[in-house]
């Protein structure tokens, strides 16, 4: 387990907001709440006003590929590019399932996706990340608020 | 212009996490974007899932009372008690609006607010607050990622 903190946070979102810049996005999807965070200094960076958020739930664990369900509302209608956000594609359950929701939803809408790490066991690559490892991440807005 | 790091926020985040507790809340409103990281690191401490957002935009600076428009859709009709969450009540149009506005949507719930500073001058007072102050600040979230 290795404590992710905010000073390698902060470098690191730097480094995303400069390769996300040329996709020049007019909306961010913070996934809740791993995302969260991350949409947010991104969002500064980018100068962009608005950030909606999703939230996934398993209905049962025992069926992962089936069991996930989303929560909120999110609304593209007006949008162009929207880049969803989230801290990690770990198994790639999460990001593969909220892509396709949102693809079939929203069409005409192109989307892209970032996170801060990638296993390389993730079923989905994001178009944006930081590292790939295989170690269980101990982010800073988990480990200091306990 | 005062800058507000991360290690103060970690603080007094903490705090607020013990203050809200007695609360109960089941789930939080992030006020996008300044309320983002204060909602996720209080969702992380007080064990709570589910976090939604809602943005609030001026549509005519001249006509400040009655300018705020509300983006993003969000529903508690399964909760029972809600917590606000934002970075400053500076005005306190942004929360005075929002409550008005959930309160009148879903009258059986509970809101209560809560900020990280608060103005004298603010024509609302948040339910929880750590400074109140005149300062204007610089939070690290803006400032760290331009």
């Amino acid at each position: 387990m290795k404590y992710y903190p905010y000073e390698t946070f902060k470098n690191d979102t730097n480094k995303l907001i400069q390769e996300v810049k040329p996709f020049e996005p007019d909306t961010l999807l913070a996934i809740a709440r791993g995302g969260l965070t991350l949409a947010h200094a991104m969002a500064e960076g980018l100068d962009i006003r608005e950030v909606q958020s999703l939230r996934t739930e398993l209905y049962d664990k025992t069926l992962k590929r089936e069991g996930l369900s989303l929560f909120g509302a999110c609304d593209f209608t007006q949008n162009a590019k929207v880049l969803v956000v989230d801290d990690i594609s770990d198994s790639g359950e999460t990001l593969r399932f909220v892509m396709g929701y949102l693809q079939e939803s929203f069409p005409s809408v192109t989307f892209k996706t970032v996170t801060l790490f990638y296993k390389p066991t993730s079923i989905y690559e994001p178009d944006f990340w930081v590292h790939k490892t295989d170690e269980w991440i101990d982010f800073f807005w988990e480990r200091d608020f306990r």
